[in-house]
């Protein structure tokens, strides 16, 4: 297949260089030109058989290309839909939020996508084309969704080692603001709280170093992250923010240690069973409610087969607690 | 020193046989018959040069015991107390919390202590006499403490390898509420808030494994931590949740980014300085205000000169942020 890749950071370098592997031919493109010629010296290095190119601007790298990955932040995505105007092809995009790309994707053919992928540093020079390899790709199901374009990204991601889990936008977003979204704002301020008290610095150990780290990620990125999902974080957060107030108000019981123990017996319970366990394997006809159904109860697929209009699934396994508390 | 140690868990059976390593004479006691048992058959096998024994009692254990080392939980910790009636030599402990310890103490000499080392796992199986190598271990210094005693006590720890951190007890609590006490509370209700939704556990990485890895803890102990450290953790929580209530606005805010970078950039400077890098030793007197304001400004103790009545001491080196910020 011929794919152009806007945006060549982490994740369009490594998907660069991740789908030339594959054996399809892709052109990137990034805005910075610095990061232009620091690709193109790295596309001269390529192994013959995964050999990529670099293309001067964005028309020139979508020319004659069946798919285009937008791998840019979420804040340059209007200006490089804009450049894609007339682009019959598919398009699909790797941001971690996904209505607000719905929104102002237009008139073109597109598939949400999210490959839950990431690493403490950022860039190309930071890319490697096994960065997807076991990693959750969810790609998104709408109504109006194509579902022979589904499948054909669901192939191709699959084909990268990916788990490809199917979802809504909404329900996408709704999600990640909960595990990935509001992390980060934890973080924040439970590093705010105990960063004036030298005292409490020095005494941090384990469960303030794990409880903060992702507090260092650079404040732009938590920003774009949760300021671009906002209509999600802000019920994630009173969720958690409601569980707090019981556990403040359990701190001023008359018994705080039995309520407390009540209170977070399930937490504890549930962390203790995560992540989940796959089940049996399962063939499952490749139909969009048959695949959402799937994605909701955690479900993901680990092989397409078109022809047959098919997946391959997997479910987390039921357990015990499950059984007991359903 | 004839040492007797109360309680012979994973800090209890750790440090007997740290302080049997050291030269010190060692005596042993656990309420459970089994544990005694487990303990008996550990020092049977312990070198000829580390020996240390199981008394059958705690007046057994105590019975000409310089130092009474009490490594119970906090619960456990009055019976115990009411057992030491009549003891005259120096008493300390392990406990995480240490006003309520001094509430109960009564008349006996005594100095609070409280070694930050833990591991996943629990009880005398998982003792190891190098669990205290170069962890922070807190010594409290109150306004009737004895500096002699809290010097003899600090001498014991620093030859464990631990980095000796004078505090009071309300300081001590104060600090270990926000960085040990409020995580867990975190780390449960975040857990909680995406524990129903299977899509989100599938989807759940990095930031909510770290974030959450701490909930996994039996909840009796997150309880008891906690719940003995109420008047503490209520405050600290109080910050965390003043935190985050600015940050829930800022998510309703006309432009969200804007306002979360500004509000999360000190917490990411704070978090990308930590742990804090130790400046220059230096010979302090061991004075009791010295050694306190030496705490209060994130420093530690590597060694004691009792004769000359001097510590070496640490304190952490002030960074260009730290300078631009006062």
């Amino acid at each position: 297949m011929n794919v152009a890749v806007i945006g060549l950071g982490l994740i369009g370098g490594s998907l660069t260089q991740a789908l030339a592997a594959a054996g399809h031919r892709v052109v990137g493109f990034d805005a910075d030109p610095a990061t232009r010629a620091t690709a193109r010296t790295a596309a001269a290095r390529a192994r013959t058989d995964a050999r990529w190119q670099i293309g001067g601007s964005v028309r020139a790298a979508i020319d004659g290309a069946d798919l285009v990955v937008l791998s840019v932040p979420l804040p340059a995505l209007p200006g490089v839909v804009a450049e894609l105007r007339g682009f019959t092809g598919l398009v699909t995009d790797v941001t971690s939020v996904k209505v607000p790309v719905l929104e102002l994707i237009g008139d073109l053919t597109y598939v949400g996508g999210h490959p839950m992928a990431g690493k403490e540093t950022s860039g190309f020079r930071a890319a490697e084309p096994g960065l997807f390899d076991g990693c959750a790709w969810v790609l998104c199901l709408e109504s109006g969704t194509s579902t022979a374009d589904w499948l054909m990204l669901a192939e191709l991601v699959t084909a990268l080692g990916a788990r490809v889990v199917p979802a809504t936008a909404a329900d996408h977003d709704r999600a990640v603001a909960a595990v990935s979204h509001v992390p980060h704002l934890l973080a924040a301020a439970l590093t705010a709280a105990a960063a004036d008290d030298p005292l409490a610095t020095a005494l941090a150990a384990g469960s303030f170093r794990d409880g903060t780290r992702v507090a260092a990620t650079r404040p732009e990125l938590i920003a774009a992250m949760c300021g671009g999902n906002a209509a999600a974080v802000g019920p994630a957060l009173d969720r958690v923010l409601a569980s707090l107030g019981e556990l403040r108000a359990a701190l001023a019981d008359d018994d705080p240690v039995s309520t407390l123990r009540r209170l977070v017996a399930p937490a504890s319970a549930a962390r203790s069973a995560w992540p989940p366990v796959p089940g049996e394997e399962a063939e499952l006809p490749a139909r969009s409610d048959v695949l959402l159904r799937l994605g909701r109860v955690g479900g993901w697929i680990t092989a397409v087969d078109r022809d047959g209009r098919k997946v391959t699934a997997l479910r987390p396994k039921r357990t015990e607690t499950d059984r007991n508390s359903s």
